[in-house]
């Protein structure tokens, strides 16, 4: 039986992945009347004068909304709400196994950015924060950028986040590996979509200079023709000498690949023309901008990918359960760059450097100490940084 | 320690009566690709093509929204989203415990009708049902209305029909004790708000004839000045004649009264003006329109109170717990009248006729009979009437 047949008798088996339980019992007149009428009045007497405390007589202090339109699921495009769920559930269940964050999946049954934004910031009070989750580029910027205005919780896309995370930690420990400093080096992307940009601006705060972007249309340069507006701001802060050509002609001298994009976008000889001890994240799923034996043969040092059947899988499942842990562990009104930043270095800092070789540079998903060690760094950066509310 | 104090130490333990647990073990890598990618996009995939899976592969089928806006929690009035979330923790905590429905609680930050309609009904497609909670009239009339007709899973607004049922179960007990016909008494009722109205709607729907509701004003009738869009609809259909007075006026002959007001509206001088063995459900919390000692010294037969201290409470537990998982067991499109019914009847049904009398007329709401029964019924009458979509 293949994965296919496997998940789908699962999942019937499951009849979903996640349960709501009860931590109260309620089996005598006393039990009802402190857990619910007339006794719960108090703890609701009590957030009424002062909402904070809601982290205290509620479960919101540990809950997460994971919310989606279904509008870019896994690699299935627009799918819908329900047909999102699975996914949405799944990430629940990682989120309570990884993290002991409890999650909840909400399925938004609508495309549109306003409606969307409406939905989450009027829910917003019933929840410590909010994981935007598989929703299409470019509504996802507008969607975080707004709700993170209007809501005093973290909101966090972890499509762009996490993976951006998860890749920076894999690169500080690539670079320690083949001795080049980050400030020294020329990045190329193939993809310029919610993940490729919150790659490079995480990238940049972590001393990256020199990038260059591609998308289908080859290198992205201020004043190219029909950018976006996400793309237009990346390349004021990318491809500075404003080169053009194709992702193949702007690889030549590059130090590090990052593909985000298609399979069989990146050849052998583009590989062989890179600096040397060249470094590759490909990264499209499941099937990679170049196969990583390839790669390898014709020279690049250093291959992460997004497989798990691969050394180096770059995978958001390191990232994600100790970001939100960290945050709700200090209540923390935001997720901002210098906590991301903090748990890339706290992923990178897992793999001992005396383990540290061409295929261990990322510690295993199941490793039980990732989320510990993130939520610990999370925490602190969020508290250097004063969003920490405890 | 009084019960606040209590309460208030349990919930700071508690932290959240709720919880969101995992179904699936993910500690192998093989188990990561069956919960989540890449064996996920099977489930996602078939739910694409045909929405009803998503009550096969996920956890819809036994997953109802507990919704409110903080508008008219308990007595508190409009206390706000944060300030609801205990009570709406506690009503999960009933589903789950008395019905093994999971529930998951959101309160929404608005009082704005289009508003609660649009959130609810585009997150509709995560939930199997959505038991509105706490929101005040007569905005709950309108918010339910129009749920109904956009959504395709049962709405139920619990402080109406879950107290409509309840009531409705005691007096049909009440009514047999009595020697007395539904169709053949007057019912005469003190509020007319959410509650009120369920009430009698339902009990008309089992046979009831001759009623007159009353408000702060005394009689509702047809073509009273300053009636809202609701009262106006009971007038057409209660106080056929017209009555014009004060609560004590009506009551004289009546014998039913159905309090759902304030205390200290009902004396010992109109018990004794009502008809012979006259039954009183002075429902007010916690203090009822007339206590239930001075009621029986007046000559009541019968009384139900909302109060555990006494007998016969009239208590929603007994319903919604059951009609939810009837409703979801048969995955009904709606919770309709007969459902309402047949839950009502159910409920009645639990007490023995050789046990029944004028202190037991209705279940004890921790009597583990009662969810089944009623769950049975309900189903049933889904199935009856055409709204069982299995």
């Amino acid at each position: 039986m293949d994965v296919k047949e496997k998940a789908l008798l699962q999942h019937e088996k499951w009849r979903g992945k996640i349960e709501v339980t009860s931590r109260a019992k309620v089996e005598t007149p006393e039990d009802l009347s402190i857990a619910y009428t007339p006794g719960v009045a108090e703890p609701c007497l009590r957030i009424a004068e002062d909402k904070d405390l809601s982290y205290k007589y509620t479960r919101r202090g540990n809950m997460v909304a994971v919310i989606t339109d279904g509008s870019a699921v896994l690699g299935l495009g627009d799918i819908g709400p329900e047909a999102g769920m699975p996914v949405m559930e799944g990430k629940c269940v990682l989120f309570k196994e990884f993290g002991g964050v409890d999650a909840f999946p909400l399925c938004v049954r609508t495309n549109d950015v306003d409606e969307i934004v409406d939905t989450v910031a009027l829910l917003a009070g019933s929840f410590g924060g909010v994981n935007l989750e598989d929703i299409s580029a470019p509504r996802c910027f507008e969607i975080e950028k707004r709700l993170k205005e209007r809501c005093d919780i973290p909101i966090f896309h972890d499509d762009q986040h996490g993976t951006a995370v998860v890749t920076a930690a894999a690169m500080i420990n690539a670079l320690k590996l083949v001795g080049k400093d980050i400030s020294d080096i020329k990045v190329v992307t193939s993809g310029a979509g919610a993940a490729g940009i919150a790659i490079i601006k995480l990238l940049v705060s972590l001393g990256l200079k020199e990038v260059i972007m591609c998308d289908r249309k080859g290198a992205i340069y201020d004043g190219r023709e029909g950018l976006n507006k996400e793309k237009q701001e990346m390349a004021r802060i990318s491809n500075l000498e404003k080169k053009k050509g194709t992702l193949g002609e702007m690889l030549k001298g590059a130090d590090v690949f990052i593909g985000v994009s298609a399979p069989g976008t990146v050849t052998e000889e583009m590989v062989k023309s890179m600096a040397p001890d060249p470094i590759l994240f490909p990264m499209a799923n499941p099937v990679p901008e170049i196969m990583p034996d390839l790669a390898k043969e014709a020279g690049a040092a250093v291959i992460g990918t997004g497989r798990s059947d691969f050394p180096n899988q770059i995978n958001n499942v390191l990232a994600f359960p100790g970001i939100f842990r960290g945050a709700l562990d200090v209540r923390a009104s935001d997720i901002n760059d210098e906590m991301k930043v903090a748990a890339a270095y706290a992923i990178a800092g897992l793999v001992d450097e005396k383990e540290l070789n061409a295929d261990y540079i990322i510690p295993n998903p199941f490793n039980k100490k990732v989320a510990p060690a993130v939520a610990e760094a999370v925490a602190k950066a969020a508290r250097d940084t004063g969003v920490a509310r405890i």
